[in-house]
């Protein structure tokens, strides 16, 4: 099953990012449909006729966005009448939606807005619970064209809701199935070494991709039942004998983030969190507090980016600072032991570091980063190398600390 | 002057985002050369044939990118060979290129990477000081077609060197003069209606557009040499007539952040900062962090998560957050000043909020913060409603807080 995906919209040709039509390719092939192009083309009635053209020489499916707002509908709308030879009629449902949105913002509703109501006479409509602009889906014998407005989160609720759900039904798509297994505190190409014999024993019609970002690896597993008889069972056994081999490097699967992780955790233990941290400079305590709910167990941070507030704040020995310096294994650990006691919570995190590019000596190189946890049993300190990108030391290191703790929450015993 | 680009490349249907096409059509734009269409196709030599060729009946100059690495150039360059009808040729400076990569890493070079170095034998090479695959300059008449890898920091090195210079030498383009203008503290539709009469004394030829995210709306015009005698005299005549209208609300122009802005405003003034952060829960540390060097200004961060940490290392009054709660303005008052006196710094940020979903009350709703900046004179403190969204929430408050922070620094008299 091949589609192909139209991008409307001239702010796309002046450098706006595209990403409606990344997601929805993403959509498409996690579906079983292939993508084969992907047209940008500008807001132009004889240029949208031209390449839905172009699209059906290609595909079966074809899924256009953009162009259908109130300012500029007539285009994308007259170019569909004209490529599909019909008309247009009021739509009831939709013009209801129109009426609504505008009450809602206790405005009147204009005569522009009343004609996003109006849709092609041959179309089934998809109700836009997000906007005005309704969607619309053709049928052409064999072939589908989906029509949706650009507007991300209106597009991505039709899509989602409908079309997809629909395509599935009309081409009866294969079964696909996919697991990601979450890796943390492993490089890709070292993971690759340590799964090569492990990739062997990988079916043919079976996916493998390694897709790494600042501070994990993510290893996806895809299979359809074109190639194979049980995809869910296939996968599902390739990951169990996965497993064993880098279970010290997997934190978990599929959408999770390590800090939900841990927030579950926390939660399920009745334990609290406070973090200490120096390079990071609060990225730490923002990846920990952009998880809604996270006042239950976070208690809060001490940014200590100067020594005087890590010696005042968080009561590191001034000796311990000169002797060996704000990144050592020493001054880490009291970080992290003392803002777990200070702050009066079960754990502690604790990270000082060389961000870069500035404060480097030769012993202690740009993305020499010291890293500890704490409980009142135990306290955990490792230094790593982070590399020399000040940004992606941050979220590295700041990843790092999150997955250390998540092995000492784990092993831990009130 | 038109253009059409091809971004090349399985990942990109498969849902990879195509950054490469829109920083080429934001810097194609920016020189004067509109992007007609943007075709993004597979790694398929027939299909890359075709395409040129429908690039080439739209535009007169075709950029395209992806498909020279060494595991797939042959595809892409024996493409442009049949295209140009030209054969290969070894280039001895690329050559060179690959071997120093590869020595530079310690390793061998292999057959397959020395045939990175084969180029079209009509082409102009474009060297690639950041990798093994040289770009490729076809000249075609009047026409233009250029090759470069998708690797990103490749292609933009060479875009920006050498593809946007020899363009603007082969097409005599038209000089393009733009400003940013950066406003905080006001919506885009508020703006708007301040600046309608403004608007109308734009000439014919002149661009104005307002640019909004989260926290700060910038308005950006632009005119070119093909409309107006002088673009940059014109485009300053109408910076200075705004200016006065909206002054409260301008902190900058261009590229500047208010991160950047606010540190030199210390550093000239050798002054210092500390932050107290509930809401925002580190996003403002990270913000100032996440600029080299603000170590020798920003000495440190409270996130003060729960009332306790407010009580007890910032000093708030029990009786303060009992009476009037911690969203309140005379807890937020306070923390400004006890960071600031705490930590011993010039200045002193607090923010305290309801970021949401949780925490709200009929009088506080989600989105309710209270702002405050602190001197050794001077304590300023302002109630905003941010919204519902906890993300936009966070760092629409982070840069307001910036803002507010820029103010009293302008006006303080040490």
């Amino acid at each position: 099953m091949n589609s192909v995906i139209i991008s409307i919209g001239n702010e796309l040709l002046s450098g706006s990012e595209n990403t409606n039509a990344s997601w929805i390719a993403r959509s498409l092939n996690a579906s079983g449909i292939a993508v084969g192009k992907i047209f940008t083309i500008p807001d132009d009635y004889k240029t949208i006729i031209d390449y839905i053209d172009k699209a059906f020489e290609a595909a079966t499916i074809v899924i256009l966005t953009g162009g259908l707002g109130p300012t500029s509908d007539d285009k994308t709308k007259k170019a569909l009448c004209a490529y599909f030879k019909c008309g247009l009629r009021l739509c009831d449902v939709s013009l209801r939606q129109v009426e609504k949105i505008f009450r809602d913002r206790g405005l009147a509703v204009t005569q522009i807005n009343k004609k996003q109501a109006e849709v092609p006479d041959i179309c089934t409509v998809i109700h836009n619970l997000n906007g005005t602009a309704p969607g619309l889906w053709f049928d052409s014998g064999e072939k589908t064209l989906v029509a949706m407005p650009g507007v991300p989160f209106e597009m991505k609720m039709m899509f989602d809701n409908f079309v997809i759900p629909q395509l599935k039904v009309k081409y009866k798509l294969p079964l696909i199935y996919s697991k990601t297994i979450l890796t943390q505190g492993i490089g890709e190409s070292y993971l690759c070494d340590m799964l090569t014999e492990w990739e062997n024993s990988i079916p043919h019609g079976v996916d493998l991709a390694y897709l790494p970002s600042p501070g994990l690896v993510k290893i996806v597993l895809t299979a359809s039942s074109r190639h194979v008889s049980n995809p869910e069972n296939v996968v599902n056994n390739l990951v169990a004998t996965l497993e064993p081999i880098i279970s010290e490097y997997i934190f978990g699967y599929d959408n999770q983030t390590l800090e939900d992780i841990i927030a579950a955790m926390l939660i399920k233990r009745n334990a609290t969190l406070s973090t200490a941290e120096s390079c990071t400079g609060g990225y730490l305590a923002h990846l920990i507090t952009s998880r809604p709910g996270s006042s239950e167990y976070y208690k809060g941070s001490v940014i200590a980016y100067s020594n005087e507030i890590k010696e005042k704040w968080l009561q590191v020995d001034k000796t311990l600072l000169d002797t060996y310096g704000a990144v050592s294994e020493q001054v880490v650990k009291q970080m992290a032991v003392n803002v777990r006691r200070i702050m009066d919570t079960t754990f502690g995190i604790s990270v000082s570091g060389i961000a870069g590019p500035g404060g480097a000596t030769p012993a202690k190189p740009v993305g020499t980063v010291w890293i500890a946890v704490a409980s009142d049993k135990d306290v955990v300190s490792r230094m790593f190398q982070m590399g020399e990108n000040r940004m992606y030391n941050i979220k590295k290191s700041s990843l790092t600390a999150l997955n250390m703790l998540r092995k000492l929450i784990s092993t831990y015993q009130a």
